[in-house]
């Protein structure tokens, strides 16, 4: 394993989050708010040990796949270290360093729990850091469907069929920096457009940012203790459900959009399979919460659970109604949506509609196989085949998100917490959702869990971030020494 | 579709199952009940239909895999259909039909959730047959394993393998019946052996007969109201653990063991597997309930955890204590086990320790793969490599299981239970155990459901004993009439 490259790319990293924190910084001396000292200090400290990771560790060799699978855990792991430097000086949570670490993981994966119980006490500049998390993340994200995904078959390959005819191996290299180029102007397009749509919704410059940021990452992360609820403006609410569903949403789609390549984007089966679910998810739960009387007409019912649904779906996690009065099919439903996540190649996380799609597909293939043995079925989602390599991965995934879903709610049960909030909690940070049912539910955080759990939830957020192989590569690695070569 | 072979094997079973009414009938006669008529009238309509349908259909064509499947999941439907009719016509349940196939199909499944409310009512006759139906279930179990499963992949080849070096396929049909006769021979035996046992305990032999037949079947339905717990001895709870252990392993260990093939007995790898969960367990439910200060001391808490543990585990159902009083962590540890299920070959249900381990092997071997790309990693579990074919049906079974467990749950949630009786009711008949949580926890039963849901139930327990996919390609074939060739 070359441990030297490893490190010397996170200290590029470390550089990367000081210049990022200048942002937060700049918010906080226009606010002349008082963690002006505590930011400099942190973004003093990642600089230095930054740089000297760079000037420490140096290495030519090529990096192999395993390489950039523990380079993208690590990262996140080191981004939330330091990236939780301004929680811990500025004492958001006395001395607790395990809060700090878990709010700063939870904005960087992009879930959104908070262990925060007033975020008013937040200066403007932390409060600014915090949500800006999210948008570093979900630009991390991007990245990482590029480089990892089509490693595990998952990839963005459509974009280079569609820009360049068979693209030899040599090519691929700098293709690579031109789609993550385009998704990142994708990217910074929508946060400027979500940003001035919700401007007009009379949402202040400094939350408009915010909210955007929460949105277009599928963070959560508000500015607000009853997050968009606290806005209570329907005009706010269409624009921040619009963008967590293109959030949600293949963002090479959104190129083909651009590009006006109509055919692509409504051919597109994954894009279909979410939308409709959105769609009948929201109907069903509509009259589902419409017939327990729980609000007093039917446009108000499918306001809220249209809302809840793209938001947890997307695995966003803002809120404006409290599921946890819905009806218990309303609840399971939504729990089930947090298995699903977002599309391939989105800022979602969670599943993937993709996977759920293989999944089950693969599965019903199996009676057809049975049924007919000498007959060949192959699996196929709209044109796309699906090699047994790629099915494999996606199943095993499959398996291993529900076996780490399974651990952790035993760990949390353990540790004397109910059933309802022990599984809920353990999908809520696996899937980067951030509220959950019962003690996490709609209007509740995570502050109350003790610091054992807090630690194992910021870890299933990161696993479940990076599509869960990269973590489990680096735990494999660590565990089989022998083996590095 | 051969249709008329089909119905003529199911025309044998009605009057195989109508002799087997016979032993309810001759109970009766002995403890001159009143459910004589109810009986017989049973058995002469079972006979009757039986003979005509043999007369009907009639068909000489071979029989191909698929029909295997519908065969045998029609088997028990026909089975829950007219085995329900002592139920009825004594009218234990007013003249609600459903509750009767509900606890017929309970009893065939080897499930043991019941929809009686008060068991006392029961007069002998009937009382013995609800019993029976587990120890007729059970026996069909054997005959799946060796009918079905080697189609599946989990084949009792090494049984084959055993006795008859490289068997070749024109000896297998000759070979299927002596191991069938075999392990009736096990069955048959220990079936002897318990009730004799129970009865140095003291129990009468109507009831040590039909607890025998609760504990071999790994069915669950107990003479008394409050189950094992109701004969306070823990005499009695040692011998029915003990047999509930051993129902759950696989029969053909226990031929091993008889031939004196302690080698081929302590090599199984899923007897290993399934031994030390249970052992550990036990253990830690012991620990956390000790801790919860729920007992006096260490050996009740010893007592309790182990039977409830292995109860569960081998998804037979009896009950000495009420786990729904336990701590959340053992509960949720309860749920997980009932996952689990028995051993491949066993008479236990749910998903099999085989699966779950071949399951979880074949995920992390994803994990190598992708760490070293060019290695190759097969799958072994002890001596025994899995290939492809085995592999992805097990993996799709996994999916299919967590599937169906997730759409009854969202439908029961629908219909308007609580989470947790949803879900554990849902695991409690797809994985044939009986008792779930809150609800439908230990010393609760099913009678409260509506209709729509009992039979919904019933159809998962259906579903669960016969390794899905035979359901699932009854299903698939009836919906597919036109590929029917």
């Amino acid at each position: 394993m070359n441990w030297k490259a490893i490190f010397r790319i996170q200290g590029v990293l470390l550089i990367v989050l000081s210049i990022s924190m200048l942002f937060p910084l700049a918010f906080a001396i226009y606010y002349r708010s008082d963690d002006i000292e505590e930011l400099s200090l942190s973004i003093l400290i990642s600089l230095v040990i930054g740089i000297l990771f760079t000037l420490i560790f140096k290495s030519d060799k090529p990096l192999r796949p395993r390489e950039g699978f523990i380079i993208v855990s690590m990262g996140w792991i080191f981004a939330a270290l330091f990236g939780s430097l301004p929680f811990l000086f500025y004492g958001v949570f006395g001395n607790n360093y395990i809060d700090c670490f878990f709010e700063t993981m939870s904005g960087f994966t992009t879930t959104g729990a908070t262990v925060l119980t007033d975020i008013g006490i937040l200066p403007k500049g932390i409060l600014f850091w915090r949500s800006f998390t999210h948008w570093l993340g979900g630009m991390g994200i991007i990245m990482l469907t590029i480089a990892i995904l089509p490693i595990l078959g998952l990839s963005s390959n459509q974009l280079y069929k569609a820009e360049v005819p068979g693209p030899t191996k040599d090519k691929i290299s700098p293709k690579i920096k031109d789609t993550a180029k385009i998704l990142w102007y994708i990217y910074i397009g929508m946060t400027v457009l979500e940003t001035v749509l919700l401007m007009i919704g009379k949402m202040s410059f400094f939350d408009a940012l915010c909210h955007t940021f929460g949105t277009l990452a599928t963070g959560g992360f508000s500015t607000s203790n009853k997050s968009v609820a606290g806005f209570n403006s329907l005009y706010i609410e269409i624009v921040i459900l619009i963008f967590m569903y293109l959030a949600g949403t293949n963002f090479i789609l959104h190129f083909f959009l651009i590009k006006g390549k109509f055919k692509d984007f409504f051919n597109n089966h994954e894009w279909r399979f979410y939308t409709l679910g959105l769609i009948i998810a929201s109907l069903l739960l509509s009259l589902n919460i419409y017939f327990s009387n729980l609000y007093d007409s039917f446009s108000t019912c499918l306001r809220y659970a249209s809302f809840q649904v793209v938001s947890i779906t997307t695995t966003t996690g803002f809120v404006t109604a409290d599921f946890e009065l819905w009806p218990y099919f309303s609840k399971i439903a939504l729990i089930i949506l947090m298995f699903m996540g977002g599309c391939s190649g989105s800022t979602g996380g969670s599943m993937k509609q993709i996977r759920v799609m293989v999944s089950l597909k693969f599965a019903l293939n199996e009676i057809k196989k049975l049924t007919y043995p000498r007959a060949f079925f192959s699996l196929k989602i709209g044109k796309e085949t699906f090699g047994d390599f790629v099915i494999k991965n996606i199943v095993a995934f499959f398996i291993l998100f529900v076996s780490i879903f399974v651990l952790t709610t035993l760990f949390l049960s353990f540790q004397g917490y109910d059933i309802v909030t022990s599984f809920s909690a353990s999908i809520a940070t696996l899937g980067n959702i951030g509220p959950g049912l019962s003690k996490v539910g709609a209007v509740e955080n995570y502050a109350f869990f003790d610091n054992a759990s807090k630690l194992v939830l910021s870890f299933n957020m990161l696993i479940g971030r990076l599509e869960i192989y990269s973590v489990l590569i680096l735990i494999y690695t660590l565990f089989n020494p022998k083996k590095l070569h």
